[in-house]
């Protein structure tokens, strides 16, 4: 076999072993110098153990190099024609390195799980299905990639890829069918992650989602690292003022509804989506009480790491990054048009009249829940995050805690709606960038991630 | 200029212009059927006009032409050395086609947002920050992505890549500049994505789906399509069973606590996550009441598209995909283990005593949750998804429902719990690996989204 199946073993860098541990053998210490210095063949490494530990010291090396490997703690280079083909990373323990070369007169397509991109200084290929991160040292391999769009068997790959080698599309199409980055083409030209469940029905950017938001089959940190703390100031616990007219809301009687406010066994019981709303609109006072009861600001909290606060629906770490718009169709006291709500002075913050903008985002509001009747939803909520409030803390699991608490907000709100006698129904998706038109954010920054209608009920329901 | 300027149109898939109308002009009819079939340069197109439609057709052909750009109708495709190198899609109206080359002496990198992958037969590049995809043809686009993984001035990546010629890099690299996907290289060596806000703390993956969930910035259906209605059979809208020996639980009184159950707006006010429990553990019968009043099937509900059921939290469509299991350390009248909740005949499955990975679990939600008392968590709710029902149904947004019903399902707990004097505690990430392995599912199929600790509180906190 030519070099191409000597492996390059290298540590992973989250490999924690000081090469300087007095107790390490000589020959264990070299080993692990070279292995986080850019690694070496295994020939290269027993080579080092015999010439510093003697030859009693190599089955000691076996058997470590195998408990590392277990442990996901090495990487192995490919190396074609001299150069660094593809580099093997496990991202997780029990990833086994090797090679399965396809089957003969059998085609392949690349998993449409997989993806490559740039990550620092390295163009990467990673896959939602597994553990690995393979990482490609130059445009050879994305050749192979670009290739395997199209169903491909041994035969044509290495046909279509001449100017490559046979040796470097076989060696790298191996290693793309062992990680399980490649599928069966069936009869039909179509693949099981196609046609059968449980791959069927999932969409590239969920998996992906969850394979990275989760723990599991990644080598990412997960929950509060705070990693931008030294660069970059925390968003502020409160969006600053968006308007200069602010509209004062009434306050709840918190002591009062303490005692008399529904019990909150009948109200989950009788909680349910309205799609109507009444001819008598909503007034200025309900929606004063709503909004003080589900989302004002109960207290500031200075921390260490930048002001916290407490509202009423519970947030991770007390961070607070939704924001509230109410687009307003009809509404006593409140002219249409769209406002912000500002939880810590309990107001509403004109924002302007009813735009081109706005008005698709009602359409869409009323499209996506089935609305029938021929007025238009009373108020439609719409939920923002500011998204840094939280991916400044949180590593890995940011978006998804921000959707886990729409969904927390969104219960509130139908909670308290239907304690009050009013018509709630929660909304499956929004137009994230007809939002920051509206609105004038910037997309990245801060844009819609929740929407919920709410008004009062007609007489049939009420 | 050579042929790698001439554009090729084609409409994007998402233009339904019927080639075949009447009222269009016969050089009109030409140029939509050869748009719809390949597509030309604007030069053929226009000679089509003229032959057919005659010099007055041309500026109505021009016309046009205008129009479907503006709409994103229009796919402009790329020519280098006779072959067609890749092909600009626009995703959403708005998207202009251009080309920006690259500044002199100014060293660019790929953007970290942007993604090459497999979709259908194409090898496609899209990023999170634009709304153009672009579609490589072959190998020679995927070698200047990889290529870009390190800084490259214009004059680096041609002389890198001189095998593909100065014209089609340079091309290439300035239709990459043009789409937002090549980022500056600044003076420290790292881009403003990676340095300042709004970009520097989005992850790759929040970005992604963030962009690909909500309506904008790209052409997927949104919603409820049923895609797979023909195809594959929905699953159960109940989870068949999982043990032979189920434990049946006790039933709340709804009735009376319709009357007796604490004021909505106390719990809301008196809502907290409690980290400590109680030395009195939590009774089998404490749980029976939690889970019926927040879980439990009220309602099978047959319909055309299969199953749905009535449960007491909001859930979108009726589907409810979410599985409650239950890590059992301390219950009266419960061994320790790991149960399932079955919710239509409210009564738990045993699935078995702690195991390593249970362990590991359990472990995990000590360390999130920053778990101080020696003794550990009486009970980890560990929320799984069935994935398959919801993305059976809902487009490009499957996820995001199931996480904002993990969102509601928490609230729900939350206050429940609070109403009934138990401890909650929710907590923001977990192992979706390690549950499958404790709980045997595969991990497509249904994996853990959630994760909640519950006992009784302690004398402190009672």
């Amino acid at each position: 076999m030519s070099d191409l199946s000597i492996g390059v073993l290298t540590f992973s860098e989250w490999a924690h072993i000081g090469p300087d541990d007095p107790l390490v053998s000589p020959g264990l210490q070299a080993v692990v110098k070279c292995l986080c210095n850019g690694g070496g063949t295994r020939d290269e490494l027993r080579d080092q153990v015999w010439r510093l530990d003697g030859e009693t010291g190599l089955a000691r090396f076996y058997y470590v190099l195998a408990q590392w490997s277990a442990a996901g703690l090495l990487g192995h280079t490919l190396v074609s024609e001299g150069e660094p083909l593809v580099t093997w990373v496990p991202l997780a323990p029990g990833a086994v390195f090797g090679l399965t070369p396809l089957k003969p007169d059998t085609a392949y397509v690349l998993s449409r799980f997989a993806y490559s991109r740039r990550e620092g200084a390295q163009w990467v290929l990673e896959s939602s299905r597994c553990a690995v991160q393979l990482r490609l040292h130059d445009g050879r391999g994305a050749q192979v990639l670009a290739q395997l769009s199209t169903p491909q068997t041994a035969q044509d790959l290495v046909a279509a890829l001449s100017e490559l080698g046979s040796e470097t599309v076989e060696t790298f199409s191996a290693l793309l069918h062992q990680v399980g980055m490649l599928s069966e083409v069936t009869t039909d030209g179509r693949t099981l992650e196609e046609t059968a469940l449980p791959l069927a029905t999932w969409e590239f950017h969920d998996l992906l989602f969850h394979s990275r938001s989760r723990v599991g089959r990644h080598a990412n940190p997960v929950g509060s690292t705070y990693r931008f703390a030294d660069e970059i100031e925390p968003l502020p616990a409160v969006k600053p003022s968006m308007s200069a007219n602010p509209i004062p809301l009434n306050v709840s009687d918190l002591a009062a509804l303490a005692e008399t406010d529904m019990p909150l066994s009948r109200v989950l019981e009788a909680r349910s989506s309205i799609r109507e709303h009444g001819e008598s609109p909503i007034s200025i006072e309900q929606l004063g009480s709503f909004l003080y009861r589900v989302a004002r600001v109960r207290q500031l909290i200075d921390t260490p790491y930048g002001q916290l606060s407490s509202r009423p629906y519970p947030g991770g770490g007390a961070i607070y990054e939704l924001e509230l718009y109410l687009l307003v169709q009809r509404c006593t006291d409140l002219s249409p048009g769209l406002y912000h709500y500002d939880p810590l002075h309990h107001q509403l913050e004109p924002l302007g009249a009813p735009t081109p903008d706005t008005e698709a985002l009602l359409h869409d509001a009323m499209a996506a829940t089935g609305w029938e009747p021929e007025q238009p939803p009373q108020v439609l909520i719409l939920v923002s995050a500011r998204f840094a409030r939280v991916s400044w803390k949180y590593a890995s699991m940011a978006y998804a805690v921000i959707l886990k608490h729409v969904g927390v907000l969104v219960q509130t709100m139908y909670l308290v709606a239907t304690a009050m006698g009013l018509a709630p129904c929660a909304i499956g998706a929004g137009d994230a960038d007809r939002f920051a038109q509206a609105v004038g954010t910037e997309y990245e920054a801060e844009t819609s991630v929740g929407e919920f209608l709410l008004g009062s009920r007609s007489e049939a329901e009420a």
